[in-house]
């Protein structure tokens, strides 16, 4: 059997490659990095090179290789991209075994990737930029307004679940949509005093390799 | 075993509510409508009472009950919910049997879901009257941008894999996402002339009456 290589098209500082990138090292998936840089020549990621990788030219993009080089599967979207490798990659389960917990530990992913995430994305202050000249400081407030606010109902949720992690004491991809969030909240200024059991949980990931490697000033990226 | 009931909280014009509804209708699961109104009393998402049921203040919220009247399970994110409905009830399956076709449907379930839809939700049109005086075309306009946009890199998508359907020839949960996505495109005023995909798909799904039972204007709230 030929060895199945990963490639990662990635920023550093995008939190959905955040989320992959632990997700890949919590299976001891090794990868290579493709640097897509977000910013720089007006986003690489609405290149036509790139729009061929990716039609929504957006990060993540995870392609599968095969022995002969051949790119054999070419996905997108974080959370389908994670879904896939608990799928292919069943050990160490990112998912609790009843369909209860794992819907549980699913709510407060998608918490994150639908309800809080979307809305504060590069691209949404580019275009309040465009379209009502908010400046940088601007930007930030309405960031910081709907991690805030998303914030107010994942403490509820967490602290209804959170034992050493956010469901129970195993780690789920629940903790993997939740410390990028976090990186995200601190870098826009979020205060995170109201939310100790996110404060919690964050701490307990943050011990562990997987989710330190991952961190975005430890890519080849970084700035 | 005692009879387990579905309680669904929910807005006849929410496409995450719509989403769910078809879900339930494709698997045969009855259900009960308990109507939250999005818009009267500044919004019953935001009472005390329902806070209690979802602390996002969000729709959809399902509730399984069981034959003594009790709530076993309390689950919110429509995606959460529906992966809660396809390993409680797989038939018919919504997704595929293998893990590559099972990611690329949840790709497109995540480009409508986390891609999408929450930039043009009610919540975000309504930030934007609050900070920047928006009136209601000027909302619609920023919808049908968004809304545009992301079709531009889903038509690409479906185009690679539909069938009948969005992924192939049978119904799945690409499909749950896709219709009432579409919905929302008309009610903004997207011109869908340059997705000759998502029409054609659109169309195959509203000749099955899962999804027509779904629709808006055939809820018990519809005004």
């Amino acid at each position: 059997m030929s060895a199945t290589a990963y490639r990662l098209y990635s920023y550093f500082r995008s939190t959905t490659s955040y989320r992959v990138r632990i997700g890949l090292n919590l299976k001891g998936v090794s990868f290579e990095t493709v640097p897509i840089h977000l910013l720089n020549n007006g986003g690489e990621q609405y290149s036509a090179t790139y729009g061929a990788v990716n039609p929504m030219a957006e990060l993540p993009t995870l392609e599968v290789v095969d022995g002969a080089g051949q790119v054999t599967a070419r996905l997108s979207q974080s959370v389908a991209i994670l879904e896939y490798l608990e799928e292919t990659h069943p050990a160490p389960p990112l998912l609790p075994s009843s369909p209860l917990d794992r819907a549980r530990v699913r709510q407060r992913v998608e918490v994150i990737n639908a309800s809080i995430h979307p809305v504060q994305n590069l691209k949404v202050m580019r275009k309040l930029t465009a379209d009502f000249g908010t400046d940088r400081p601007r930007n930030f407030q309405w960031a910081a307004y709907w991690i805030a606010r998303g914030f107010q109902g994942l403490e509820v949720l967490l602290a209804d679940t959170a034992g050493v992690y956010s469901v129970g004491d195993d780690v789920t991809l629940a903790d993997v949509a939740l410390i990028p969030q976090v990186f995200n909240a601190h870098k826009f200024g979020v205060d995170m005093g109201p939310f100790p059991t996110i404060q919690r949980v964050t701490a307990a990931c943050n011990t562990l390799s997987a989710f330190q490697a991952a961190a975005p000033d430890r890519q080849p990226d970084a700035a």
